[in-house]
């Protein structure tokens, strides 16, 4: 499994991915979810993956290599829209080759999903969902966050804390949280984490941050959201209606 | 959707599920997903289902019709594992009737998965939870609480806080807590809810507490809940790698 973040908010774009794949609880490894096509001073647009990593592997591959002689490329493609399409097409061309004999195919799952984000210059930075089927989603103000992969432990504390205005810092420590929460209620989601942040208009290579095991700043998180979750727990009251002793009327 | 959890603590058993049922999000309604098999004195059964309304409704009222005339019921059988045993060959004999028209099923879901807990004289209080092929596994010690249908929203808070010693009052809170982080995070799941707990060794119709849109308990802890959350999250330091200006050497 996998789990992936991409946020848009006023300041910029987060991205974050666990490095986790699995096929089998006995076949365990660590890939990289996150990958880059940058032109400085012109273009960033970062994808997360999650799904089948044949597939995911073939598509990044393929649209890497197409960067030095395809008609069209994703240093080449005039606006983040049809970045989004280029991968969509690129999504359902490696599934055309690899997943059409239903003979060998039989109980595999070969789909995948992208997040395709970034900023090209001449318009605002954009976020983009790709399903399996190649189409996409667009994130917008009212739901600057977008997800793939193991979603759901870790999106209610995305939906308490993310806003198109938290600053990125904030919102960095939320996706941290979520990630923590996810990793601990299901095993094949893990460390390290891969992190970008990327500020609105600014076309330099992207900062990013790996979270290791070890990682000081993810530990004292851990640390201080368990313990102050425990503690607000604590501080709440028991029912009003709850008394051990109650019975129901026969 | 549907939401439902069962415990089983030193001190007893809780069981919890919303009322939300839909066909489609334009046909939404409002259904009791828990049922008590009881017998004052001596037993104690409560069922809480997920999954096709069609499906678990019948299999419901075919345990209850067989309560009068049946070889064997739910208030004839020796032990909590020949009840949830006749949860489960109750469910096959349901899809057996209604699943098998490979015609007219085209499309349609009609597994259910159950939950099935509570105590006969002469045994301590026990758990299962019924997959939708109605095999069963049993909650332990080292894994004290089930659930069945959207359960990952809920999960983190329990797997924080649950273990086999949390006192009724406490894990009660949880359960509200797990209810709301769900609500929250998907529309399908609705309340009101159905709340039920079993003192160990009381065989006492058990109490329960039907949560509303105004109950005020409910109403406390969600904005407790919320508040404290925020609180916490204010209060951790913003990641000691992240400075605004940033740009990763190109």
């Amino acid at each position: 499994m996998t789990y992936c973040v991409g946020m848009i908010l006023k300041e910029g774009l987060i991205f974050a991915s666990d490095s986790r794949t699995n096929a089998g609880v006995d076949h365990v490894a660590t890939f990289r979810k996150m990958n880059v096509f940058s032109v400085p001073g012109e273009r960033q647009i970062v994808l997360l993956n999650a799904g089948n990593l044949a597939t995911t592997q073939s598509v990044v591959s393929l649209l890497k290599s197409r960067l030095q002689h395809a008609a069209q490329h994703l240093h080449s493609v005039g606006n983040m829209y049809e970045a989004a399409e280029l991968v969509g097409q690129t999504i359902r061309e490696v599934l055309a080759r690899d997943a059409n004999d239903s003979t060998l195919g039989q109980g595999v799952d070969y789909s995948c999903s992208f997040l395709v984000g970034g900023q090209i210059r001449g318009e605002p930075p954009r976020l983009f969902q790709l399903y399996p089927q190649g189409n996409f989603i667009e994130a917008t103000p009212d739901t600057p966050y977008l997800q793939v992969g193991e979603a759901k432990y870790g999106k209610p504390i995305l939906d308490r804390v993310i806003r198109d205005d938290t600053p990125l810092a904030q919102a960095i420590k939320c996706t941290l949280i979520s990630f923590d929460s996810t990793i601990r209620s299901n095993l094949s989601v893990g460390l390290p984490l891969d992190l970008l942040w990327q500020l609105r208009d600014d076309f330099r290579f992207p900062p990013r941050h790996r979270v290791t095991e070890d990682d000081p700043y993810f530990l004292q998180l851990r640390q201080g959201w368990g313990e102050g979750l425990r503690s607000v727990f604590g501080q709440l009251p028991d029912a009003l209606w709850f008394h051990e002793g109650d019975a129901a009327p026969d």
